[in-house]
């Protein structure tokens, strides 16, 4: 079994509200949202972070920016206004070390992003 | 000659600080820095948002990702840590009506991300 919580999640090994899945990602709710809508979409794949992303994952990370869009419209939230965040290392306080990408929006946004 | 300002920078028809560019992409300094590192990537062609992006706008959104990686390692930044964000809509803060990510780093970025 994976030690990584978000490969145990994609493998149904923990629970997670689950709201979109494909052959390359999977999107469940954050535990801890932020937002009215705060979801994160993940590569099926084991990425660690963006700083190991390579040239062949550009389409699965790709793909997730359109999931997001997806996950948006299905929200109602793609005309109001949301925001898409990738946290990489220690300063922007990247926990999971499975490359995810979240999703915020339903409220204003305020800047700087943190 | 274009109305977008972001198109206007990618033709130097506008001055900017650019700190790369390819032929998918270009990324330059944020006029209004938001951290020590704070650069904008931009794709070459005129996508107007995350919320117009199509299926065939995969490749090029994770070559902007694949970019923010790379300026990443050239600022110091890819070990401390780094945030991507793309804001989409109004209540995200969306100024500029060309899709673009920033990459921001070099200090401790909070949470939520806005």
């Amino acid at each position: 079994m994976s030690d990584c919580i978000f490969c145990r999640i994609i493998h149904k090994q923990l629970p997670a509200q689950i709201v979109h899945e494909d052959d390359f990602s999977v999107a469940f709710e954050d535990i801890h949202p932020k937002a009215p809508v705060h979801v994160l979409v993940i590569p099926r794949v084991h990425i660690v972070s963006l700083d190991t992303m390579r040239e062949g994952d550009k389409q699965v990370l790709g793909h997730l920016l359109l999931v997001a869009q997806k996950l948006a419209r299905e929200r109602g939230i793609a005309e109001t206004g949301y925001r898409t965040v990738i946290n990489t290392g220690p300063q922007a306080g990247q926990s999971v070390f499975h490359l995810h990408l979240h999703l915020l929006g339903g409220r204003s946004l305020g800047w700087p992003p943190g």
